[in-house]
């Protein structure tokens, strides 16, 4: 049995990402969050992981959610959206948390604007995977797993 | 019979703007919120468009009354006062809404602090009024109502 | 009687205005300048305000129309054009015109290229109004008309 | 007796100050929030001030209750945390209390990462005290205190 | 059977990565080149690929080899290391490729020097994962092999 | 015959290319701008080229002039001088003239002051050549006349 | 006899100082450019200059005159107002006249706004006078004189 | 008896503070040197301190008292005025003195010039306070003592 | 008989360059390297030059290259591609070779992404030709003939 | 009798000053510091003014020297050399002087290094005079004579 | 006999090195490579060091070269020459290697363009010497001598 | 017999290297000033060079001594410390003294803080040395020898 079995994981979503399928499909694919949610659910039980899928348009609430598992995860997957490239205090929020944090993105940030290329997010992350579509997040998932098993040995 | 008969407006007032009239008033004018209500709800009527008049000093409430104008109302007015220069969580909800978007300022933002000179709403705005005082929020409608009447034919 | 009455009212037009309806439609429009200040004069005939329309490419000669103005004018709408973003001796043309000024462009220019952002007459204006087309100038002089019947009351 | 005798002086804390004691303490230090409280109640009481002692993750929260001090209290203190650099909106809520505010940081904030020397908080602050850990806030109550006492003489 | 089957991909290793495991090991891991390799062939073999594995010191090699795989090859995972940031060359031969990307990186560059932070290759490739160690190769062939079998579908 | 034969290109000269030959021989060469003339027509000829040639140190008198071969001219030969790096108002008139567009200037701009190294007018032009000296008119015609040869086959 | 007598000064002033004595006085002073130019006449006397007074708003008039001058004159005096911070070409115009050149402003630029600290006349002139008011041009055609006296003749 | 009774506290004066009082009293304040002594002797008898109080216009001589404190003080307040913001060799003396160390400013100097919100002596403080006037000094005096009363002994 | 009859001119091509015809065609056109040889062959013929052509992926080899040309060769035209933005050492070789280099580059590189306006090569070179697509290498040879003919008469 | 007669004006020069005519004479010319000693001396009596005529390479003893000034002259002229460019505390000084200056420099210092276009005692000048050699200080003069002539009445 | 006595150190000099001599020498000087190699022999065998001298064009050849080092050598002295500012592919080498590095550049590299004072090798080598000529690579192995035989004693 | 025998060598060390052994030895080494002097002189009799040692924390009192320097001395060895990065007054020093000038730094600055990489010093002097502690000296005084033997021969 897998050492992250049982391990419970926040995956937390950032403003608007409750709008993905409709909002700017073009750019940020027709999946929607909830199919999103499905997906990491699914990839949890493969991995043995209790997932717990949020979103808020609020950054405090976002802070609250990441505090929060800092008393109660075991790691951290979270895709801060427009939050990653403003706010210091979510970043502060993930540094305190103390468990193993993966960032994500659906697209590939380092192509867009070039206020979207600086993440106060990436310096409190251990791992970022942008670019990946909603695929990003099975992949975060398999990494906190992978992370989870081999800690401390 | 105007083909903008009807339609939905949000005008939306971002953070310390309940505060008009008494806030710095050589600066802001002795108008007050309530009286700007007044102006937009007189100028809708005149236009035939139904207001919807909101103020929040709260990022994440702004952010969800965009989403929500985008489900529901044909156009935006938007004075996001010091999130404008701020937020990218605001602008992504607002280049998500899909409808028309006008943005106000009170005072004339470009000859204030240079940071008040970056506006991410501004990138997600169709029209930008600014330094019209409360008189900019009657213009703001006005062209609202225009683009209304003369889209799509 | 409106107390803006008679009043007189510069239109000042800058470089490549005359090209109008002719230069990039997509981005411009397909207004021609003759249409626009046809726009104008109606405007200005329901405001009782006396329209001076004028489009010059030389910046001296905007220079010298604007000094003029501040003789015998009562305000200004002002669309520099290229100007806009590299003419500090226009910008202090219309900060010693001594009457009110607003600003208009026919672009979102916040949503151009960099350079496009930096506005000198920005400086020198009361009211900036960009991105609403052809419409801006009835938004200007409308406007203009407003700060005539409310000055000095 | 005192002039500043019954003063109502709002604490107000930021994002993330509720993790005091357990969040990085080799760089916070090891006093918690509830422990800086009582200090700062202790404080209160020798200067005869009443203290309103406050923390939110919110920034709209936290703009709610500047302006409520602007209404009700006699002077801030304020720890911003990580909306110290990033929020305008928060300054401008300052800028409008029209009562004395002495800023607080924990931590030496000129010895940190570059993006934390920049405060807009700083704009609207009277005093600014930092890297004095806990006895910080100690110092910016006795300050308000004494401006206070001082204040129309 | 999936069609990613038999879809042939090259990863490919920038300067300094042969010294894997001796290098730095703190910084960069104790697993070496040769581990990393035996980790692409297995995680290869259990999605069907067939995984041509290089690494050269050398720009002009790289760019040879990118070349060679736009002609003969069905995707790219890409470790560019030390060319990351400097090699526009690189970048161009990237873009010509013409097959799906995945740009890996074993630490965090995010929160390395300044320099690491530009990367010319994120901008011709579809996804960048960094900060995950050798994991990272293995969420790099997963993704690669989940394109190939969502293509053109 | 050729396609080109009997097209009308307009050459035009900037501020101070008056003065060739007499300012700063050692840096911008003997050659007068009526020997430039003499070998633009001698070129033109060649390729059976009408050629328009005219010098202004008047930016306005420039734009009339870019707009007027944008109604009747099949190309243009830009060296705009000191206006290349500041006239925002010319790279207008050539972006809206819709036809070929060949920049030239007699030195190097690129070893030269930082501010020599922007050019307005090279957004506008198709192909740009530099520190050719007086040489560098009869490569931009042999260009033009290039271009106009093998357009629309 | 002064070595200097009969030599020609051209005395060239830029935009919007014909309005002096009524823009602004508190900023450039209550004195006209009618009262400077027989302030200048007077000094020219004393020193045995022959002092041509120009003014004009077009930058390409300024050009012309200076060029004119590098032709028929011994020295310039010149106050390029708000061409000095933007125009490369009459940079470039002064810097071929081949005669000495000094540059005069009547406020003193390095206390004003940032763009009005860069000058490229400053680049083209010998020497530079600045904040002395209507005196600067006394001050600056002495100096010439005094260049004119010590030249090696 | 406190444990920082009889330790030694060298409070230090950079250039043009021996004005106060005199120089631009509405920023500064109306209080001179001399009372701020007579201030800092009080509050230092209250803690038990023995204040050495001096002032200097001269750079080196401020870096040789910080150099003599390091080798006999406890503790040291600085106000370094214009030095702070240009004076590595002062920080560099701060550094080595390996002593706490409490940076004061009477003006808050985030409100002022942008040269002023640059301080090398904040990177060898330890606390910083700014904007007090000259109730900073009484407050960096109390938290010296703070300091010296819980220090590890 | 011309005078470069007989001249050696070094024709050397950068990264990717041998990708022409199938690397982003409607970027750099349908013309595929050979094409452009077999151009070079032609037009050095017309005027008597004797064309090696050249073409590597390696920095390197692209060095040798030009320090060979240096001892032997009597001209080079160069496109760098990729190293001309970033290859400070091929601009050092070039700087060296001691005769004359023409820069080319197909596309017009102003117009392009930010990095690609910073050539070290143009530092180096003598003329800049970009923007003409294939036909700017018979623009280089031509200026590079006309170059060689003139020389030292 | 002029109203400047019997006025005291301080003549100070900064470092490296007293190595003129021997330092670098091709840039700062023959005449030594005596010299220009005599020429003040011989201009102040012309204008029946008393000058006391200092040097020194210590910022110290110039902020010392100015601040005297400051007590018992009536007006400045300040060459401060290399402190031009670094001193915050000389331009503190010159600020808190409450008398006119006029600063000097012999060379343009507009031509010269990035570094020596900044100048903080511009800031706290009056009047500017560079590049006009050691007649600068004569035109110096001459203008602290004019003002204090024309101060009050 | 010295510690250091049979040591292996490596002389490596980046691309066009070979080419001194006949390179620009008023810049590099007259020394051959040949003659350096001589004078690091020569200094090699009086301080009992083996050298092994090595130069290249090619930076991947140059960063296989110093990874054997790594793993052969006791020291290294590198002249990087144009990749010292570009390659951080060669900075990774050096740091890797864990072995004592000397950094040499003939010329005064701070005193040339701006580009050549950013060194990425200078953040991987121990010693930085530069300006000294041919004469600096005696110094640079006269320092590595002494590093080795005062290591770990 | 050397050339160099007899020739006077000025060895001038800056702020706080008094401190030398006792300040941060981690950073700086163990050697003291007093040991490194007696190093200088050692080697200074090997080379035959009068060693002339000075230390100051003024500034005004290093550019005496580099003054004096200037007439009497050969060549000048200097550790600017601090004033390093920010003394155009000490720079202008040495360009004027007309001697051979080589920098020292004990560490290597370019691994260390932003503001320690720019030297005023490196523009004035031929060499630079740093990184190599307090060996350093040694090499400098080695290389001024070198000089001053091949002088002008």
């Amino acid at each position: 049995m897998s050492r992250a079995t049982g391990a419970r994981v926040l995956v937390v979503n950032g403003p608007n990402l409750n709008l993905l399928g409709r909002r700017e499909p073009e750019l940020y694919g027709a999946t929607t969050l909830d199919e999103i949610e499905t997906l990491c659910r699914t990839t949890g039980e493969e991995h043995g992981l209790l997932v717990d899928f949020r979103q808020s348009n609020h950054e405090g609430v976002l802070i609250d959610t990441v505090q929060e598992a800092g008393r109660h995860a075991h790691g951290i997957v979270i895709n801060a959206a427009g939050y990653t490239h403003t706010s210091v205090a979510l970043r502060d929020a993930l540094a305190a948390a103390g468990i193993p944090i993966v960032e994500v993105h659906l697209t590939n940030i380092h192509r867009r604007e070039a206020y979207r290329r600086t993440s106060f997010v990436s310096e409190a992350a251990d791992a970022v995977i942008c670019g990946a579509g909603a695929h990003g997040y099975v992949l975060a998932l398999t990494h906190l797993s992978h992370l989870l098993e081999n800690k401390d040995r």
